[in-house]
């Protein structure tokens, strides 16, 4: 134990009282504003200049444009046809599983995608309809409105609820709330995936096997028993060219993950797969009646839907209801994609400028007939392995997208509906990520808990249980680190003045008429009994190990607060609380190490002056040096060390 | 800066794997039984002495019957008949409150006290009823049930209400889950506490002015629309008794107040003033009309109830929700009044085993037509301050209140209700806790938001939404204390090895080369975005200082995780990203001192690899030493220091 510098303590500040609107002001900013996003144009100080950082911040178009050069369109066009080429099977395929009409789902790659062109700041991002919302959007609507009874308020359902998913991303865009995606934790997001695409998988098992009737919910018991229960319906004709294109699209997606290089043959399969299978019942739709096909596609662009948002209720809560769940989820998804080939790429995402992208290209969306649209992830990687350069992929795919629907959609008539549930089978095995599951396993129990109860929810309930099972499992994880922190015993290192867990640490070494406790977390009203009680327990058992070994009793408990964060007034309360019990047993609270916000509360309440300020210390070190001076003097309390200002 | 120990580091250990199920098991003791409460009967050795523990543990009457001495008994006796006669008045005041028969109020002081007598820990606490938990039992279910027009189906209900509040007691001490409780923060109480008795008290004006027709809202608005409407039908002669016993009432509890001794005036004024209203009703009721009277009680004690349970739907539902939501809230304000006698008198309360003793007596109660009871907190003072020794003055007041019944009952046939009145605001305005609130806005602005909204939320709104809100508003807090953890820059406190925030210590001294930050808070889901965001601006700061004041460029970025409880999935995500983002900036990442949990989870992850296992040390001097080090020899990178087992 060192004790060279014993009587020479250094003082622990207590910061100087800040107004209150300040302090409330730098909280604001550090919760909303944490990255700075003004930075470069509070640094500018021409006023133009700063007009037109601004511009550039809200439209990053004008920022890539100007250095844009022939080799970069060269690479656009070819990723932009690519993913075209998958956008169009696709967009027909999820516009089935909303219960939409096909064509809303080519109506959904023309007008967001260019809006997105123009204001999205990731460079891979390839919009259009995911899976997940889509079929969100058919289960929680369908169970309101029957979509084949009352197809036109369906339709106008599913605008008013993208308008209110675009208003509600763009709101918190504006606000930058953009942290309340955070709550969904990405072990949360791994098991809700999965589980939305076991289920839609499994949805696809009525195309597969050519059934009419279906059941409307979305878990696995219904639909099991739904498709056992009518076995004799079952068309084998459709089941075994469905079988047939599932193979064919799952060897196709094999080889491009062996061969990344060949990305583009998953990419054409889907469009492949179409083509041949409207051939195929071109020319022989006489002969195999059991497989239904698409029919008619009304021919040019999208109509306007603006006059069809429907704001009366009972009507517009539910579709404010849709539009905020579905929202929520096509964020957390686009967002996350983004970041993930930013990453790859070296350049940076703002989460909050991407959720006014999301949101203006979804209000513009539902103004013309498009439905819910975010970056999912297929599209992107196809965009980003076919070498994309800038936004001008999406712009490209429109282009394509619009050319088919003015000329093109003769063509889809023919199409079999069993080719568009293999694509969608073959999108969704993808999103089962057992992997991540068994990574989170072994990296942390409680993540893959929460990652297990979002895919069973999703499975057996709703995909509405699944989500609020994992966020709210989430939630309480965080309340639970503040309710129970760790407190452990801290020993010395020999021959050095650092103090650590001896657990951690086992060859430090403690002494027997000192207990220093460390702190693990913030002391709020949810911990403070249980903090008061296990440092009670604590006390007892270094007690009960005393008395047994016969050495010298406890006098001093240190509490090491280097870790305490913060603490409320029931947090005072029991620290106050502390110092009478301890000093019932006989026993003396010292305190090392409290930070600036702490100390800040201590200093307001009185609880300095009843633990004295002599008994507040700024490392351990020193805390263990001054207690171990007060035990070798006569009268310990007489003792009021000398103070050395730091 | 001191470089005495150049290339002589100690190792940060990693932790020995622990098996799944063994560390479950700590944490779920960690969790559950944080206070031991078994460690006695687990030290004994013997079987017979272990029972006789156990029995010990349970019924606490075997304990403090042991020692019972006469000078006990008869401050116990004194202290029971002082509270008996508080909780006769008190008792037939709750019960209107309820809307339930005031013999109730009775019944209910009787059964409870005794069975709390032979379980309870407390020594002080008084059982009865409490004005918040009656006025909310009358409040929900007169909502759906009328008192008047189906007196029997609301009295059966508030039974059932009684049983599931028990159950649900009984179940939390059970399985141990007392920490629900705590999810009432102690301002979060103030604020709900102040705003119920003010909405009591506007409940009285009722009686105060004689009114018949009354709204069943409880918010001031229609409160005072309510009375204001009908001021033609407001009875002077009421309003003018009521005003003279307000007076003396609040005369005697001042009294009281400024001089302990008295404490006998204020308990026995309530008494004094029945006595008296019913005297000045008894001569003169034929002279005043105007004012009601509470008519006849029946005479006998508590009728059995166990029959009258209902448990048939629509209504189970309603009473089980009842019984949790009044069943929670008599449980927080039992625990928080018997801990603080508990404090006065230096003995220790275990919270489960108190929450078991209320189940079981309101189970029992509500098998023997009692409703709802807990430990009040006006009675139990009355109690203390009495000079009551044990629980047996419960049970000296259950007699008193049985004679009561059994031959006093019609006594009480002309007491005005107006008295009762007076006693219910008296005791009200007591718990309108203005200088708490003072107390919390100085220490605490959150604190003080949460209170101010419980009571706007309950004055304004309904109970109910006053306790969402301040339950909704303190669990956001924690939310927020994990998702916006606080990180600094540290700087050397000069002459020593110790690191400090530089905005709390401002003469600590930072390197050029060199950025330490300090995360105040566990690397979680919720922050793992915002806590790569901040350290990119507080690098971008740093690197913008140098630049203008032309000094050599940042190399490492020391990170303290001191103060990093723990860490998971998309926190390690977080720092691999971090590791990228830094490398691209040509910035190296240095690890300082990660804890136990922390450790353990970056070594089951690749990080330690990626980040490699050198540029991880046991203290922030350390690293700034080896950075140093490395900074000052020509390839970093081939430099791996030494390490010295600690």
């Amino acid at each position: 134990m060192c004790n060279k510098r014993a009587s020479q303590y250094h003082k622990v500040e207590i910061p100087p009282p800040q107004p209150f609107l300040k302090s409330l002001k730098n909280t604001l900013n550090e919760i909303l504003f944490a990255d700075d996003p003004f930075r470069k144009i509070r640094n500018e100080s021409k006023t133009s200049k700063k007009i037109e950082l601004g511009l550039r911040h809200v439209f990053p178009i004008l920022e890539w444009a100007r250095g844009y050069s022939l080799g970069y369109l060269k690479s656009d066009v070819i990723s932009g046809i690519t993913i075209a080429s998958l956008a169009i099977p696709q967009g027909i395929s999820y516009a089935q599983l909303a219960n939409l009409p096909p064509i809303l789902g080519l109506y959904s790659s023309l007008v967001p995608p260019l809006v997105y062109a123009t204001m999205g700041s990731s460079r891979d991002l390839a919009v259009g309809t995911v899976a997940v919302a889509s079929l969100l959007t058919g289960a929680m609507l369908g169970k309101e409105v029957n979509p084949v009874q009352n197809p036109k308020l369906y339709l106008h359902l599913a605008f008013t609820a993208t308008f209110f998913a675009g208003l509600m991303q763009t709101c918190l865009g504006l606000l930058r709330l953009g942290f309340v995606v955070e709550i969904l934790s990405h072990a949360a997001i791994v098991g809700f995936m999965g589980g939305a695409a076991t289920v839609v998988c499994l949805q696809q098992l009525k195309g597969l096997l050519g059934l009419i009737h279906f059941t409307h919910s979305t878990d696995i018991v219904s639909v099991l028993r739904s498709i056992f229960s009518q076995s004799h319906m079952w068309k084998w004709e459709s089941g075994l060219l469905g079988c047939c294109f599932l193979i064919f699209l799952l060897t196709t997606k094999y080889i491009s993950k062996k061969r990344p290089k060949l990305f583009w043959i998953s990419a054409m399969s889907p469009l492949v797969s179409v083509i041949f299978g409207s051939l195929f019942m071109y020319f022989l739709h006489d002969h195999f009646h059991g497989i239904p096909y698409i029919g008619e596609l009304k021919k040019g662009i999208n109509p306007p839907s603006i006059t069809h948002l429907v704001f009366t209720s009972p009507y517009v809560t539910l579709a404010l209801k849709i539009g905020i769940i579905t929202g929520v989820i096509a964020l957390a998804e686009g967002i996350a994609v983004g970041r993930s080939f930013a990453m790859y790429k070296n350049y940076n995402i703002d989460g909050n400028k991407e959720m006014i992208a999301f949101g203006v290209m979804n209000i513009l969306g539902s103004f013309s007939s498009c439905y819910l649209t975010t970056g999912p992830f297929s599209r992107s990687a196809v965009n980003y392995n076919a070498g994309c350069k800038t936004a001008l992929s999406n712009v490209v795919m429109a282009v394509a997208v619009a050319v088919t629907l003015l000329f093109l959609t003769p063509l889809f008539f023919y199409t079999p509906l069993v080719v568009l549930s293999s694509i969608i089978i073959t999108a969704m095995l993808g999103l089962v990520d057992y992997e991540a599951a068994l990574h989170l396993w072994r990296l942390d129990k409680f993540d893959f808990f929460v990652c297990l109860s979002a895919y069973l929810g999703v499975v057996f309930g709703t995909i509405e249980i699944g989500l609020i099972l994992s966020v709210g499992i989430s939630v309480m994880r965080l309340v639970l680190f503040v309710g129970r922190p760790k407190i452990y015993v801290m020993g010395n290192i020999q021959n050095t003045e650092i103090y650590r867990n001896i657990e951690h640490y086992p060859q430090a070494t403690t002494l027997s008429c000192l207990l220093i406790l460390h702190i693990d977390g913030p002391i709020y009203f949810a911990n403070s009994s249980y903090l008061r009680d296990r440092i009670g327990r604590w006390i007892d058992d270094e007690e009960d190990k005393l008395r047994t070994s016969g050495e010298t009793s406890l006098q001093y408990i240190v509490l090491d607060m280097s870790a305490v964060g913060n603490i409320d007034t029931s947090g005072i309360s029991m620290l106050e609380e502390l110092i009478k019990i301890l000093g019932r047993r006989e026993l003396k609270l010292v305190v090392a190490n409290p930070g600036a916000e702490v100390m800040k509360k201590l200093s307001k309440s009185n609880f300095i002056e009843s633990i004295g300020k002599e008994r507040i210390y700024l490392t351990v070190a020193e805390a263990v040096t001054a207690c171990n001076f007060m035990l070798h003097t006569a009268k310990p309390d007489s003792t009021v060390p000398e103070f050395n200002n730091v």
